[in-house]
């Protein structure tokens, strides 16, 4: 990695962190130079617009989603392993300072038409599909009932998590990490054989 | 209802519509000027300031989702039917256009301290209350087991709702709503005696 991507990076985490807590939409060239202490004009060098600058960020946060939550996941036994390992992956994600930028777009940019929401859409499909695949992978391993319908667990998982971060995050309550858990317990008990 | 009365209402409807598109956050006494071609200085003379007409529009939707969710399903036999009419509502609710703004603003303003959130904060905790109230009353009319915990049963079902709004907005999914009623019947299912 070359230098200038390292900077690049480093302008890209404190954009997430930035967009984390005034939402996406206030994510511009100006709060971002307010907030890196770099001119504006350098800045618009690097990233040539306010949409290009989102989409980036987008990007940057989605890299950092699979290989913290994704990729660790997928290196634990297949199915119910690896799905409880995707859970607990994506709680320690959902605990940070900021809590989780993608969730928080999806609901901010849910009806606001473009490429900044057409990339949010490409990437819920895609987590949607990779919780539907292990849980056919669970299925397989005989560790699920073969009339489980994968993508019906994974929109039942999603809405684990959204009620997670809405509990720990709106509501403050300490009690967040262990209701999540006991719905997935529900959730993989349902689906057992 | 006096006229003045009138006014107000008709101003906080735009308002609310408003809100519901470009953000809780994008609600300012000049966006809202712009919208109804009504006068700042007016604005301003009825409002005060751009948090009172936040809250003010938070209260004006939570009356509205009180008398168009809430109050019709209290009309319905205690226990499951009262539960089920709730989410019946709830997505006629979530499928008006713009969406929900109650949950929007919970995902928007969850690390923005101050009055607004903390009425939001009060809001989804009446709302939870609701949910485990009917809950109990089921418990008490023997359609699910007493071993039921009415508040685990909240959080499961408004991760259900927090999913749909997700997945017929974001990802404008023709299956949000049979989705949700799957959802729906499996917490019932595994709540049962």
């Amino acid at each position: 990695m070359g230098r200038g991507d390292a900077t690049r990076g480093a302008i890209l985490d404190e954009a997430e962190r930035l967009a984390s807590r005034v939402g996406l939409a206030g994510l511009t060239i100006g709060s971002l130079a307010t907030q890196t202490s770099l001119s504006k004009s350098g800045l618009f060098a690097h990233f040539g617009s306010k949409e290009a600058l989102q989409l980036e960020v987008l990007e940057h946060t989605t890299e950092r989603f699979t290989a913290e939550v994704v990729r660790p996941a997928l290196r634990a036994p297949r199915g119910e392993p690896r799905l409880r390992a995707l859970v607990e992956n994506w709680l320690a994600w959902g605990a940070n300072p900021g809590g989780c930028l993608l969730v928080a777009s999806a609901f901010e940019l849910d009806d606001q038409p473009g490429p900044v929401r057409e990339r949010l859409v490409r990437d819920q499909r895609d987590w949607l599909d990779t919780i539907a695949m292990i849980v056919s992978g669970g299925i397989t391993e005989g560790h699920f009932r073969p009339d489980v319908d994968p993508r019906q667990f994974a929109h039942d998982l999603e809405g684990v998590i959204l009620a997670y971060h809405l509990t720990r995050r709106l509501l403050d309550d300490a009690d967040a990490d262990r209701r999540a858990r006991r719905s997935l317990e529900a959730l993989l008990a349902a689906a057992r054989p």
